[in-house]
């Protein structure tokens, strides 16, 4: 490099030098460090490499830069171009030579580390940096005078013509490299696996000749009711295909506590259930494969998050210790092994990555919303909430990241709820109630109609109203706190005192009517008072968990509220604050993640060094176990109001006026109930 | 560390340093780098760090050690000589404080780096370092005020209590590792694998509690005939049991040749042959645990050594490249696994070493041979030859080593031969012919008599005469040649050329009759003209084979001949050199090293440096392709005289005067022959 030599300047990077004339494209490129792709190494094959010269005056580079300021098209790249075509102003970066000053720009798809944009505004896009790359490379020829083994050979041309540090292959790329390496007349194309940017590479296969199908990954997050997975291409970054299955664990208990006791209370229980979530993965990744229609030997990568006793069931460990304080995980760090280590049917060297554990019940699944979420890079203070049975609260900001979970039990999944049901056609999922005449209107899931609107009964005629899902007993709770029908404490008013006969004695409580499909052969569907403290007690659980963390941060507010997990994209932030289950805070900085933990395992997948990263994140994530916070009974006892006993919501007061209606005639009932569960 | 403090003087290492009063002997050892063995970390459990004091005045190192200079016996100590003895004068390194000056010996068995003592004189003694080793810790319980997993806290107690750095562990570790914690009340005994010295430590298995039993290793020669195993005790380095058992390959073919074969003509027919070693493998590993009496999950590491052909199907890999030029190996490269990944049934987490190939072939038994007979590290040319169906050979000193093969054929072994058979009672083994007489005599196997000794006749009652090994045909032809039978070009003389009735007409040639069993229903063993060629083309070929060496390196004579392999261990050296089959030497500098790639595959099991070391030697010798080098025809046809056409052999003449008969009546016959076979 002379400064007497053409000036070449890469955009976006910026980053120029002085080169020879003459010097490809691509290799002032790697000289300088710009981030150009390739597979072939420069040999006009792949097309990787494409990118646009940009002629004329840049007077912000101080260059002109002229028509000939690159070689003549050369037969290779007039032959790509003829057979594949290329995008005008394109040229082949291997091929087209140095001849003057120039300024080159590098587009997205020619980056190795091109970004993938996330559709939601305040998430940070993804940088791809895969653990797999494929590099095609001239071997050379076995030679009795100098002997050496296929592999050896190989190994040095990958190091000579890529410049790679240590490499090396297992057992099942052996057994099949001497024939490949023949078929392709010493032109193969490798797979090659490095787990981080510093780690020794491994070969995890060999194509004859030049290979040009992406590698794939998948990205898959295990929970206990169901297994959800993104089929990415690790080049592109792409969601080539997603789909779920039921967790076929559920035959042997529901929620996690009931597979713990299986395991405990059969023989062999715990391997049962490893081989049947094992199973249940193999179906998965036929499921996808078939639908997306791609090899499946072509997976070479695989990331998993989970909760802890997940975790464990899919390691084949037995999450016995899971059930009982003080709650021990097996192990906590991050997992690397082979895919095959968990009997999946994959490729033979398809890797597998188990994000970190952040402690006894916030498991990978809450290290992948750490991931996805980033509250370690908020600068304002964020708390992310994964709603679900159990849900996991992770409050910080760029100082600190504080992390717990709380057991919220499964009335906010429906369950436990007198009319609840899953999320499925009919159930109801947004409530009003009007707060003059306490009459109910309500959309159900199936139908964009309000059951007051025209066309309602018709447009439900195949599902009926069947009845209530877990963002629905929400808006219905809070509705009913904001009509007067519940007062603080949790107490369903009597006909008399609610003024509508929609309120009726039913037992020594009362209920609330929503819906009577009797006459059509329906459920009757009401709201009882247990509902009301099954609701009450899963919100306090919640709530008590994010102000024990606020305690511990030593603030009253957070900044904004992230809800993850797919319940908490159909929640209403301004009923859930009403009923005190999340801080109060500005209604539009209360926004839905969806679902988190498989975003996180996507981006696990999809950069190697964002596994580091959550690594460290998870290290250094101050964990509080709520089981043993004196504080966080007298948080539960106070969220237990609706919206609380002491905390005010000065935020929410703005907008709701909640009416100072009390209901209790000290009869007590089950006023104040204190049950608790844990955990499942 | 005062000057004033008290001094502390260990040998034979000779190390010293000052300490503190009070400091134990052990901690005082650890941090001066003396080679004190310890499994419970200084805990009074395990007794390995047994140190003998040494009292009065010692003028070499300059210090009076009175007899308080180490502390009382305390409790620890007295209770462990009650119940387990301690040597007088011992005792416990980690209990015995210092308190003045004192001279403090560690004797061998407290050594963790000690000597295992070779028996041959001219061999080294093998260091120990295996790659296992066991560590007695006390782990942290769980702590929900600082959740980490079980594995976490027992790699912090690991690298805080044995000062260790990086250390993971396995799936299998972790499916039992809870139940074991608990059992052992947090106290563990762990077995740590570190592959070498520099690496990152793994952990294979964990015991509750003190865990005091051994583990064990195997060296392991799998040869294409038979597989011969050693299970070593990997702290004391003593062989505990051998055993062998024939190579249930030999059902696809004798030799290699008509295995790889095999493969080629069977589809599946290479992974049939795996399966088959491997099974072979698991039946020898059952067997040597029964006969040892020994748990056989207690083996955590094995080594195994092996000929190209049989290292390619042990890993599966087919061998078809290795049929033909140019003999490429899939990988030459020594090879770390599990050994569960060659389907051997032991230990999940028990570690497979096999040793690095030198070329096509060549294989990790040649380089087992190297790493035993070290021909790099002697200050004399010393010419190493593993004699079998093929030879491998090794010529040089610390400047260069030099390798090749030679393609002998079986003829070595009996076979091919006419009254040829293998070494088994009643075998003719050793021979003697009278100059005049023209008469022989012979030992058989199995009876220390002479043919001509009274009592030889009952003495092989129960075998007969049965046949000629590979020695006794050695022996044989030479001695046939010695007494003028034969002459150098290889023709037998007739009964009026040798005055000997036993040489008779035998189609076109003449046979020599050794032994007329006719009589009692046995064998009539002759020696025929053909026999004589065989041996010829196997001598030939592996003289040409060390003489091309010796053209590399530039020199006419060797200083000295080490003979490997089982059937080196019988050849007579005299009668080897008046074949012609080694070059000329001082008798007494040619010597047997027995099976030298066993004893080569137990110092690699036995100590993990001398994996990098041999490693590094295969990289740096100079490979010899025999097929390829023009002058190795013109050798092979000058060695094909007894002893040679044109080499001197100036040593042998001083001992052994040849006559000077020629037979060649110009009938030609099957004189000069110069049939090759490669590889077989």
């Amino acid at each position: 490099m002379k400064k007497s030599d053409p000036l070449v300047i890469f955009t976006p990077s910026g980053k120029r030098g002085h080169f020879a004339k003459g010097t490809p494209v691509l290799t002032a490129a790697r000289q300088l460090g710009v981030d150009l792709d390739s597979v072939c190494g420069g040999r006009g094959i792949c097309s990787r490499c494409q990118i646009t010269p940009s002629y004329g005056e840049f007077s912000k580079h101080g260059v002109t830069v002229a028509d000939d300021a690159l070689s003549e098209w050369n037969s290779v790249e007039e032959r790509y171009k003829s057979i594949r075509g290329l995008i005008d102003g394109r040229r082949l970066g291997c091929q087209a030579k140095i001849e003057g000053d120039v300024v080159i720009d590098v587009p997205p798809e020619s980056q190795v580390h091109k970004q993938v944009v996330r559709k939601r505004a305040e998430a940070r896009d993804i940088t791809l940096n895969p653990t797999v790359r494929l590099c095609y490379v001239e071997v050379a020829q076995p030679d009795m005078h100098d002997p050496s083994g296929d592999l050896e050979r190989l190994v040095d041309a990958l190091q000579q013509q890529w410049e790679l540090d240590e490499i090396s292959a297992d057992l099942s790329v052996l057994s099949t490299l001497q024939t490949r390496l023949r078929k392709g007349e010493w032109k193969v194309t490798v797979a090659l696996h490095q787990a981080a940017d510093d780690a020794p590479h491994t070969i995890l296969r060999v194509w004859s000749g030049f290979h040009d199908a992406p590698a794939y990954g998948l990205a898959v997050d295990v929970g206990s009711t169901t297994i959800a997975a993104h089929l990415c291409d690790l080049h592109t970054g792409d969601v080539v295909a997603s789909s779920g299955i039921m967790n076929p664990q559920i035959r042997f208990g529901e929620d996690l506590m009931s597979r713990v006791s299986y395991g405990m209370m059969n023989e062999g229980g715990a391997d049962e259930m490893t081989a049947a979530v094992r199973d249940g993965l193999n179906a998965l990744f036929d499921q996808i494969t078939t639908d997306a229609e791609i090899d499946k030997t072509l997976i070479l990568d695989t990331v998993f998050v989970c909760n802890p006793v997940m975790h464990h069931l899919l390691l084949g460990i037995d999450p016995y210790e899971l059930g009982q304080a003080p709650f021990a995980l097996a192990t906590s760090d991050a997992i690397r092994l082979k895919a095959r280590d968990l009997d999946l049917n994959l490729h033979p060297e398809t890797r597998a990555y188990i994000l970190p554990c952040i402690a006894g019940h916030v498991g990978a699944d809450a290290a992948a919303v750490a991931l996805s979420e980033a509250p370690d890079k908020s600068d304002d203070l964020v708390l992310v909430v994964d709603v679900g049975t159990n849900a996991e609260l992770l409050l910080g900001n760029k100082e600190r990241v504080l992390a717990c979970s709380s057991p919220t039990g499964p009335a906010f999944e429906g369950a436990q709820i007198s009319s609840g049901q899953r999320a499925a056609p009919g159930a109801i999922e947004h409530v009003t109630i009007d707060p003059v005449t306490k009459e109910p209107r309500f959309q159900v899931i199936g139908s964009d109609l309000w059951s007051d609107e025209e066309g309602f009964d018709a447009a439900i005629a195949t599902t009926g109203v069947t009845g209530i899902c877990g963002s629905g007993i929400i808006e219905l709770v809070a509705e009913m706190r904001m009509s007067g029908i519940v007062d603080g404490p949790g107490l369903i008013g009597t006909a008399e005192q609610t003024g509508t006969p929609r309120c009726f004695t039913d037992g020594r409580t009362n209920s609330y009517m929503v819906w009577d499909g009797s006459a059509d052969g329906g459920p009757v569907i009401t709201v009882t008072n247990r509902d009301i403290r099954e609701i009450q007690m899963a919100k306090a659980a919640l709530y008590s968990g994010a102000r024990l963390l606020m305690d511990k941060f030593g603030v009253d507010t957070v900044d904004r509220i992230v809800l993850a997990g797919a319940f908490g994209a159909h929640i209403s932030p301004k009923h859930a604050m009403v009923l005190g289950m999340i801080p109060d805070c500005e209604l539009d900085k209360v926004t839905s993640a969806g679902n988190a933990a498989g975003t996180g395992a996507r981006i696990a997948l999809l950069n190697r060094s964002a596994r580091r990263e959550i690594e460290k994140t998870v290290r250094d994530i101050d964990k509080v176990e709520t089981a043993i916070e004196p504080r966080f009974q007298e948080h539960f006892v106070n969220a237990s109001n609706i919206p609380n006993a002491v905390d005010p919501f000065p935020i929410l007061s703005r907008i709701v006026t909640l009416p100072d209606v009390t209901f209790n005639t000290g009869g007590g009932g089950e006023g104040g109930g204190r049950r608790r569960r844990r955990r499942g």
